[in-house]
């Protein structure tokens, strides 16, 4: 259900009032600009879920109130000799800043051996792992990220009670010369987002089936007794769900049920786990593509050949790079009332004066 | 629905027969002992989809007496400027002859790098994926692979007609010192194989939604009408299924649509492509593990938060790794009466005795 209006914020006044709001909570400078890109890759791409206001609103919940984020936190690298990985210690830095970083050294090691990977212990979450896989993209690499969720909310395929996170996965392709944009395979493995159950819930529509369990670990279709999800694609989405757990447990992350709980104190350890991972297309390519077009034309050819008769079809991240353009085309950000609602009130409680409405742009959903 | 009787087959049985298949299609002793483990493996773990009778199934339809695959091919390592990857033209040769050592060089540079990777051009039909990546995870390495597949089966998400394969992913994880068994996440990126469909069909059954399409593109859920196969989990598994596809296009693959058809004849190139890597598991850790039980122990918490109260769950690869220690405790492989029927005519293809089922035991399913 698309909004019918949005307006049109001007990114040098989003970009303001969100580095305001991380300096008011004691960010660093470094740690400020990463969530200020971050959010603002996520609003040029229509990443309603996962914009400024939920990156705020995460760190009212878990984040630097609470010590789950340490504002100033220097990431330590870990002796590794493996020559194609490093391996970090985050010390709950803010996500995004190490997120980025991280990609860039993925880049850098995949430049050298074809791949390169990038583990990250302690870490405080990185919102949308899109932005950082498209970086990826767009300096010509496929990007690859996962990471482990704060907070246990799916249950695992065949089981009850929630213990695995929404545990994403993300991947993009060097296509922007093929196809136009980046494609971007990035999804959650649960069968939806809480906050999606929650506006079935406020429209009075049942849920789909598949999509979450009642308190009794019954699966449900109301949404008002929706107490957890269920993975995506059954068995398949449970899978991947798990791998997000495994490369944690191996970087350092612990119990999922015990994750991002860090209002309730003690020593044990609550935080997730990033892994990063950059190939360069070239160390695929055995250089033999058919017709003499190198892999980008032939990678054309094959997408041409999927659509071909599929009309309806789109690529992966073809809504999200239209949404891009569109933003770039109009010189702006687009956000609903009721983003603006929520912007006006993180303005009130960093000190800054709200924004002027009426200075915006309306613009036709 | 359970075959209620298994026949015991010897292990020493069935290599030779399934040896003697491939050596008369004049394949060579490499490529024979590949594919004898690739079907003992497939046949111990129970994957009754991808066992000798398939192997021998697509090689009639697709392979050596059509070109699709070369006995006695020689694999091409073409020239790679990345120290972590390698990559080869098969030159159609037999797939698991290419599979096994395409992961064994991954091994190698993991160990180096942290992370290997081998992609290999011109390939044919490795069968199953799991048996690499399981190899993998029994010499303490995560294994990773994914493929195309031979024919455009799969319509992809919001289309009407097939122009993608079933494209698999397999991953398994060194987990047999943590939970007994390596965790093995393998599965197609179609709903369910084209085989369940017929099975739904000769059983007469309705097909769950979101499996197939009819000859229009509409969804169906009369098994008889299906003509192509929708992907699991929606977006997220066409998604998944179109990472396949780009990877093989880097590689040098080409259109979906027109693979494996050998028999059409013309010079166009219709191979599939492979893509195997191997990850270190200490290349991930960054050594500071929930109360110093490093990853191994750190990886056994987590799994067994992760099933606490879900006594209804189980972890991918538990039913496969079951079925191998039934088969190693009984002491050969387990086929149906109707499997046994097929080996028959294997045998006298062969130009072999068929085996004489009165003497193998008799095992309830």
């Amino acid at each position: 259900m698309p909004d019918p209006e949005y307006f049109l914020v001007p990114e040098a006044s989003h970009d303001s009032l969100v580095a305001a709001a991380y300096r008011r909570r004691g960010f660093h400078g470094d740690e400020i600009d990463a969530m200020v890109r971050l959010c603002r890759e996520a609003a040029r791409h229509g990443i309603r879920t996962h914009n400024a206001i939920k990156a705020l609103h995460l760190d009212d919940l878990f984040g630097s109130p609470h010590g789950g984020c340490v504002p100033g936190a220097v990431i330590e690298k870990r002796p590794n000799r493996f020559s194609a990985s490093e391996t970090w210690v985050a010390h709950r830095k803010l996500g995004p800043a190490v997120a980025y970083q991280a990609m860039d050294v993925c880049i850098d090691l995949a430049g050298t051996y074809g791949v390169g990977m990038v583990s990250v212990d302690a870490a405080w979450h990185y919102l949308w792992g899109g932005a950082y896989v498209l970086e990826a993209a767009r300096r010509g690499f496929i990007g690859y990220t996962n990471c482990t969720a704060m907070l246990a909310e799916v249950v695992p395929f065949g089981g009850r009670r929630p213990t695995l996170g929404t545990n994403p996965h993300s991947w993009a392709f060097p296509t922007v010369d093929t196809v136009g944009f980046p494609i971007l395979v990035d999804f959650a493995t649960s069968s939806v987002a809480m906050g999606r159950v929650q506006q079935y819930a406020r429209e009075g529509r049942p849920l789909p089936p598949g999509t979450a369990v009642d308190r009794n670990g019954n699966e449900t279709s109301d949404p008002a007794q929706a107490a957890a999800l269920l993975p995506f694609g059954a068995h398949k989405g449970y899978g991947l769900g798990l791998i997000d757990e495994l490369f944690a447990g191996m970087i350092g992350g612990f119990l999922p049920s015990l994750r991002g709980r860090f209002a309730e104190g003690g020593d044990v350890k609550r935080t997730t786990a990033f892994f990063f991972m950059a190939i360069h297309p070239e160390a695929l390519s055995a250089g033999q593509h058919a017709d003499g077009l190198g892999w980008s034309g032939n990678v054309k050819r094959i997408l041409e050949d999927i659509l071909s008769g599929n009309e309806g079809s789109i690529l992966p991240g073809a809504l999200e790079a239209r949404m891009a353009r569109r933003s770039a085309d109009l010189g702006g950000l687009l956000f609903t009332a009721a983003e603006l609602d929520a912007f006006d009130a993180v303005a009130r409680a960093a000190g800054e004066t709200p924004w002027d409405r009426t200075g915006f742009r309306r613009i036709q959903a």
